[in-house]
């Protein structure tokens, strides 16, 4: 059946894009991958290639002969050469070194050199430099003779002569200016631009903000090292998005491709926080225990355990996730906080009263008045008490360097279970008067 | 205090772009705004308007001077037009509309005039088209003559006599290509494009998985109606991924941003939910209540219902995420449920007899072997369903052409809740075997 199908991928290839291809090879074994390569026509190849994911491009390296191996690592732009390199173990990543040319070797190992998720790792080092004193004739002139050289020259950088960055124009300003106006006339200098080191979110920030089609990364010392383009910058958009969906949902943070993951990734990706939740539970059941004498008491209170432990876990969650997508997007800072506590105090009581009110009835319909007012009292602390934990944990965390994401729904659930149990058997226990109840069970 | 900022806001304009005038300009009340736009050099003006928030953009326009108002409104790109008119409520919509000309007008109209969310909202109408069998040189010029009527000329469409889109090309093709050779020579035909009345997520999942920098967008017949850039598209993938967040919250789809929303705004955008997870909370009662006779008998079990009930939500809210979000990137398709069901089968089997093995000592501790055992088994049941739930639930809603992001935490863990309770309370009065248990209550 795969035969068929790589070879009716090849039968009229004309029609399809590269991209389409690569992703259709995406759901073949390495020999279908190996087989669609070799009946790809000699200028398709390449670019085919480079759409793959890392693990399906190492496959196929390893799996095709060795001058096609080679061609491919070699056509392959830096920036894709980094990601194939960032995605494997160190002993496959030899096995790809060396099939590189030597300088291809060098500037892969430059680049391996940034920190991992900098602008370092993003960015292609190939870009075309203009110097301000040159005309614009001229400067187009080079433009035409070195286009091959860089991802695009639909924005050129224009440095000094020590490379340093001294500021950027596009080729349409090329055209669109007279021929003999210099460089410099028609530069915007001090450019947005990343540092290096700096973190790729940062870089995408920086792009979405200035409406930017790509950002030059300069060193310390102001010299231009390459550019970052926005196409990459949009994956990178969804990647961290992805990784904060994750995270709020109480996964892992190991990126897993959910097509190709084993039971054995996702097992991993999971496991951790459910034991840790695990092991939180045990503190609401000895909250539970500690109520043992009420509950023999009255054990119509253990009905409406779901409804107020949920509850307060519900209301958190949406606390969380709000905080949480907001200090992502830049829409609230860190220094928000108090103003942002005070607002949810409101917001939460609101919510509580409204639900304590619709609680009120269900508890009347199954223990009469007295049960009702506790139901009714407990699930206002409780919506209370969830939303300023749901809150304030992603303030925590950012204050302690943490990813504000890790407060999950799950984690916020778990705590307001806690206090939730504390807050609903406290108050009934204080309400209906249930004497001789210690909480020390 | 806000007189200062706004003076300390234009004392050195020079050095300060744009955009961080706008975003300064957004903690400012109308009054501190109008000043700001009165005070900056004419030629920026527009341009910082231009990157206000619709809601800024209104209230200035309705504080500002009649000429003012109607200069920079006329000057609004038509996308952002179109994006300023979406947000406003009818009537404020005509105080703007009654301040534009009657070209501007019509224009606004016919883009309005698109579905909500689609390629037509998006698209800027204004584009530089050339035909297949002009020469380059002449293509040049044309687009020299022309590129003020063009949000870019990077990217440059081609079109027959009728304007049916044929292909497209850049200015860097006519940049590097023979003077002499056609346009049709060196044009991308059959170019990807969206039909106007396509769904914005699609547009941008073609700008991605294509590395496009502008889409075409045409009407039914193919005849070309205007392009959509990628700077638009990285605020509608941050924008979608905010919304699938916030779902998966179990908060409103409204969009609210948190740095300006009323309490009133964050009570409704909650309420909704938290109501509906109330009400499904009275069937956890009912559930509970079934069992009352098991619980009169032995309160211990109590203990663990937190636990119990709170490890089936908590798998499958994270069932739940990682579906949504691989839904939403294109990771896998709605046709990939049954492989991944029976994957998910496995992956929640291993996590409930690891959890469950956890919580047998937990079980042990507090109630002996007996007790111990329910605990284990109850585990391995709950995270299985809660996971099958969370992971199945999303597949459901794509088949009834609901948004599977509406499977959130919340929800997953209130249905999780009432299996939880039916599986273990079952399981306990099957083996403690507390004869005389009717489960009818």
């Amino acid at each position: 059946r795969e035969e068929i199908e790589a070879d009716g991928l090849c039968d009229d290839l004309g029609a399809v894009r590269d991209q389409d291809i690569a992703r259709a090879m995406a759901g073949l074994s390495t020999d279908g991958m190996s087989r669609v390569v070799d009946v790809l026509p000699d200028d398709r190849r390449a670019a085919v290639f480079g759409f793959l994911e890392p693990r399906a491009q190492y496959a196929l390296v390893e799996r095709l002969g060795e001058t096609r191996a080679r061609e491919l690592l070699e056509a392959l732009r830096p920036d894709n050469l980094t990601a194939l390199l960032e995605h494997l173990e160190p002993e496959e990543g030899e096995a790809v070194v060396r099939r590189l040319s030597p300088h291809r070797v060098q500037q892969a190992l430059r680049l391996l050199g940034y920190p991992p998720e900098s602008a370092g790792r993003l960015m292609t080092p190939e870009f075309i430099a203009l110097r301000p004193e040159w005309t614009l004739a001229y400067a187009l002139e080079h433009v035409q003779q070195h286009a091959g050289r860089s991802e695009t020259i639909d924005t050129l950088y224009v440095t000094d002569a020590h490379g340093r960055l001294l500021g950027w124009t596009g080729l349409r300003k090329l055209v669109l200016g007279a021929p003999q106006s210099t460089v410099e006339s028609l530069m915007d200098s001090d450019p947005v631009h990343a540092v290096v080191g700096d973190d790729r979110e940062e870089v995408a920030r920086q792009i979405q903000h200035y409406d930017l089609t790509a950002l030059p990364v300069v060193d310390e010392g102001g010299v231009l090292l390459g550019m970052v383009t926005i196409d990459d910058v949009m994956d990178v958009v969804e990647e961290e998005a992805t990784e904060d969906i994750h995270k709020l949902g109480g996964l892992g943070a190991r990126q897993v491709s959910l097509r190709g993951a084993s039971i054995l990734d996702l097992f991993k990706k999971r496991i951790g926080w459910l034991l840790l939740l695990v092991f939180l539970a045990i503190f609401a059941a000895g909250a539970v225990s500690a109520f043992e004498e009420t509950l023999e008491a009255a054990v119509v209170l253990s009905f409406f355990l779901p409804l107020i432990i949920g509850s307060g876990g519900n209301a958190g969650s949406q606390g969380a996730t709000m905080m949480v997508r907001a200090l992502a997007t830049g829409d609230v800072g860190p220094k928000d906080w108090l103003k942002l506590w005070v607002r949810e105090l409101g917001v939460a009581s609101a919510l509580g009263l409204t639900m304590g009110a619709a609680a009120w009835g269900i508890g009347l319909f199954y223990g009469g008045t007295m049960l009702a007012n506790v139901v009714f009292l407990s699930m206002i602390a409780v919506v209370v008490f969830g939303s300023m934990v749901g809150m304030l944990m992603p303030f925590l965390l950012t204050r302690f360097n943490l990813d504000p994401a890790t407060a999950s729904a799950p984690l916020i659930t778990s705590i307001a279970d806690i206090g939730g149990i504390l807050i609903y058997f406290g108050i009934a226990t204080a309400w209906i008067g249930v004497t001789g109840a210690s909480p020390a069970g």
